[in-house]
């Protein structure tokens, strides 16, 4: 249902505008880089007269790139949230599900964004940023999905060492935002064909499962 | 020997003057991110009185950048080289004695540059933004020592699936960039003490040549 003009409240412009600046920074941050776009330039491409549209809806950059984050990782929620709740049901978990588990629902995720998309991109950078690093690790660790996986890790009730296991998980991660980010550029860039986005995207998840498994088993055993 | 007046040319100077503005610059990268330094604070924290001392070192910012990333290439390399030659003529090279010459050299590296260190968060950050990827990635994989390692892959004389490969390749860059940035944020953060860290970066080492092997062999078969 399109709204009609009078759905046009003050408070739905407002939205609007804030979703055409995530929209427009996320682009913008993919393409020239976290260094390249300043505040102003996002408030231009964005349409907003304003000079301070993004000072106005989001007060600093840091929580415009955090309101970003923050939409994505409830999308890759909405995916993993029925998926972890599967496999709590499941009884035995094995090392590959678990891992699956981890992986699939952002693979989903970006399948869902189409070609081109930008969040990959603007991930990994938002990661390597110093000030923003702790914020974007947490933001996908504190999900509810994510804490109930961490229960049901395999091998369970095995004492493990903490340094690697944290390495481990460190590197899980890296592997999923990095790989994303170059497969998300190769789809921009046209060296990929768009109509082969999806099936690409789920061969690189099925590759990083496979990676990830083979990491973990030989960091910290098999399950 | 310490230099005395009389050495203190011109080119001396701009030497100097150089060299001051990478390591400030890597510094500054590594501390705020490329997006929070301007090429003005840079040549300011390095006491150059013109406010153009970094254009007229390096032009641009990229290309300080590129300068800075090439240095530590080339100490890699005289890392990597001698290691190299050693596999060469070693006869039949395992799958890990091949990967911990992809990777030892660049821990060397990175014990030798001390603690604090900037190259590891500069690099991270460097491989993720767009204009400077493809200059990155290439300074280390066309430096002599990383074609001849190419030639002594294990399992030798193999057809692989290059798309496979390819994704191998990628996810041990990231790992060993992203690990190692991380290790470095630690020491630097005073996370891990300065004593440890000599030990720290060779433990990372030993656990990145363990996770690089397991991916390795379950995407492309062991050696």
């Amino acid at each position: 249902m399109k709204a009609s003009a009078a759905d046009v409240t003050p408070s739905t412009r407002s939205a609007r505008a804030r979703d055409k600046l995530m929209h427009t920074a996320e682009r913008l941050y993919a393409e020239h880089g976290f260094a390249n776009v300043s505040i102003r330039m996002i408030g231009e491409a964005a349409g907003q007269r304003n000079k301070s549209a993004v000072q106005y809806h989001f007060s600093t950059r840091d929580e415009l790139i955090q309101a970003i984050l923050t939409r994505h990782a409830e999308a890759i929620e909405r995916h993993r949230a029925p998926m972890a709740a599967a496999l709590e049901g499941s009884g035995e978990v094995s090392l590959r599900d678990w891992i699956a588990c981890v992986i699939v629902p952002s693979i989903e995720h970006h399948i869902e964004l189409g070609t081109p998309s930008w969040y990959g991109r603007f991930l990994a950078q938002a990661v390597v940023e110093p000030s923003l690093r702790e914020y974007v690790i947490q933001a996908h660790l504190r999900t509810p999905s994510f804490r109930r996986l961490e229960q049901l890790r395999p091998p369970r009730g095995q004492d493990r060492d903490p340094e690697l296991t944290a390495r481990n998980a460190a590197m899980t991660r890296q592997l999923i935002v990095h790989m994303s980010a170059e497969l998300e550029a190769d789809l921009a860039g046209g060296r990929i064909p768009a109509a082969e986005a999806e099936r690409s995207w789920r061969r690189l998840g099925e590759t990083l499962i496979t990676a990830i498994c083979g990491l973990s088993s030989a960091l910290l055993g098999s399950a």
